[in-house]
């Protein structure tokens, strides 16, 4: 379809299943053609998507002037030759990842001349919303063709002049390609579109939010479609008594200023009581160098008096921005009962040199993400050597952590056989052999 | 806990989630040594248990001669020796299989003294919703102790006695192995226990329930829990031009009439076009012959006239009975297309001696397991060799299919560094090496 409004949900519907069924068993090398496709028409394309983009750009300005946008907002909208460039290098990355589907995984002789494989297979048809990053629209077009699954996108309505440029040049790229099916990208301009597919939970086999915490609860409130995303990411840092004060101090300032709006941000630190003496006023010194506000336990506050209060609701909050808080714990079950209670579920991390402290930490604390020693901004897709991602994920089924081209798909049982019935297996005539054969 | 009601929700909420954490990164042998000890405590109490059943099959015999319970629910519920000693070797088929949890399955070097580990880790706490099948109660004790997941059950009412007993004896006996933590396996007696469970989404990982497919709605509509099961076994199979007759046909009669009460059974007869005049008319008379009722399509009515006229609502149907309906399409295509429409994406059989249409059939029917050439009625963990089952999944994320032992898992992301942050791969000072070493 054009980027456009649903005009007939059957026949969306029908548009997308069709799409679904010709292109799930694409081979890799057709994939990959449609994705250099996809590079050598962006590349044509370049200054009229850099026009369009401009367009938004004038378009937001006066909103920003007007304080009714923000300015990390309008910054992340800029489509660039920098970023034009990175966005097709993630294109080429993308090419350059095995295929991640039609492999068998796994494989079993049940009996002679009967026999079960796992097969890897793409999910179907994934829905995904995304804020206004033009550079997001070619990544996740990108991951859902090299994983064999149609897209239907939806992004943030300031980028739209760049959205419907960058997907007009990916689709009439895709389509020149022989073999590939019509429909396998979709985007949807408005809001009440992503309302209206939200309800096709015949259609939708994923649907991916990215956006604020409120957005993905909202989504996921809404809408019988398996929800992948992450609902928030309050991440802890743990100081256990052993570990190098300086090296403990510069993983926390890391983890907090080097992007403080980013999800994998730390934003509580939890130092041990042994530490309270000697490590914890170097650290709030450090942190408020580095510009961060630092809140604190009452405990905290009687050491480093002028420490502003935290209260419980400080112990469940993503700040966003330069402000942490801190909480003196009692030993690894201390720590693993507060990120346990308080957490998200997306990283945390240990500062130890004790490995069995190391060992307590990472198997009790319920979490996708746990790190020994490093700052909590490497929990990331492409730092984890995924290529790229379309999320981080939070919940605990399916796909947990960075989410790459794994977490686009499923599997089917195949099963081989030259007539077998079970009644023979039933009555003892016969028995299972059970052998892996893979 | 006692088999009982909730108390306290808190209480309860802080019993399981100790128990958790305590019992999450147990040892195979530790889990093991407590499987043993469930077989050998059900065997000592053995007696007891089968008085325990006997009185709920007196308590339910008034039912079934009333008219209030079904013959075939009071048959499962029946505990008997055999049953027993089946009940046992389920136990010691789990105790023979890999420890699924605490395995590192993929590993990568970031860089440097920056490795990156994904290991697979129970889910947390299960909660299964159960028929009055008295045996299942001891299936799922066994995996959920294998997989080291904390488990939270509610059987069904008629069983309560025997469910008691036997709950009782496992509890018991796997409370005596050095380190196993209080209350891994739960009971709830009332429906009212279940419901509250529900509401737990910050406790329970997963709810299982086994059941109707109406109560599986019913589930899936009133929890924020992730939900694993069948919504329902609508199983086709396809009769393709190619396909040998009398392996056809003995495979449609044995999907059928072994059980047709399993969801595994067809519903759904596809008999290609070019067959409607020598296979259709052999096929009827054998479905007949085995006592099955045939519903058709127009055109089946054509040559066999005294079928009964099938309607949109057969399409969709799980009969659960010995009826059938069959429908006349045309070649592979109009086979997935119906399939792919009406079917509950369970299990779904082509019959054929062609390799291209298998992989034409294979490819594109959107269906957890697909048959070439043997019965719907493999379609089950046991026969997969997975040793037993929880259920089998009809919904496409985390686990398809018969779903064993490693649906009950999930995984984490372990980071081991040397105390790095994110600043100097920003920068540029420092490259991310992204080498596979696992």
């Amino acid at each position: 379809m054009l980027a456009a409004e649903i005009q007939n949900i059957e026949t969306f519907k029908d548009d997308v299943n069709t799409a679904k069924i010709l292109f799930q068993s694409s081979s890799a090398d057709r994939k990959n053609a449609a994705l250099e496709a996809m590079i050598e028409a962006l590349e044509k394309n370049k200054e009229l998507i850099l026009k369009a983009n401009e367009k938004d750009l004038e378009d937001a300005k006066p909103l920003v002037d007007s304080g009714k946008l923000k300015l990390s907002t309008y910054n992340r909208l800029k489509l660039d030759e920098n970023k034009f460039r990175e966005m097709i290098q993630g294109i080429r990355d993308v090419i350059g990842l095995d295929d991640p589907v039609n492999k068998k995984v796994w494989a079993m002789k049940l009996d002679n001349g009967l026999n079960l494989y796992k097969q890897s297979c793409p999910l179907g048809v994934v829905g995904v919303v995304f804020e206004s990053r033009p550079d997001v629209i070619v990544q996740i077009s990108a991951l859902m063709i090299k994983s064999g699954n149609v897209v239907v996108m939806k992004g943030g309505k300031e980028s739209k002049n760049t959205n419907v440029a960058l997907y007009e040049t990916i689709k009439n790229a895709i389509e020149t390609v022989k073999g590939m099916p019509e429909n396998v990208v979709n985007l949807l301009l408005s809001r009440h579109g992503f309302e209206q597919i939200l309800k096709l939970d015949d259609t939708i086999d994923l649907i991916i939010p990215r956006g604020s915490a409120e957005f993905v609860k909202w989504v996921q409130d809404n809408t019988k479609i398996p929800v992948l995303g992450h609902s928030s990411g309050v991440c802890h840092i743990y100081i256990e008594p052993t570990a190098k004060h300086e090296e403990a101090i510069e993983i926390c300032v890391d983890s907090k200023i080097q992007n403080p709006s980013a999800c994998n941000a730390v934003e509580t630190i939890l130092v041990d009581y042994e530490l309270k003496d000697t490590l914890l006023p170097k650290l709030v010194e450090k942190l408020r160098a580095n510009g961060v506000e630092v809140r604190g336990c009452e405990e905290c506050r009687a050491i480093v008096p002028d420490i502003i209060l935290a209260d419980e609701d400080d112990w469940f909050s993503e700040y966003g921005d330069k402000i942490v808080s801190i909480k003196i714990v009692r030993g690894i079950y201390g720590a693993v009962k507060h990120i346990n209670k308080y957490g998200s579920k997306h990283t945390d991390c240990i500062i130890t040199e004790d490995e069995d402290a190391a060992l307590a930490f990472t198997n009790n604390v319920d979490t996708g993400n746990i790190f020994v020693n490093a700052s909590t901004r490497f929990s990331d897709g492409y730092r984890y050597g995924f290529g790229a991602e379309v999320g981080i994920s939070t919940g605990k089924l399916h796909a947990r952590g960075p989410v790459g081209l794994e977490g686009l798909t499923t599997y089917k049982y195949l099963l081989y056989g030259e007539g077998q019935t079970v009644k023979e297996y039933c009555s003892g005539e016969k028995k299972f052999i059970h052998e892996r054969i893979m």
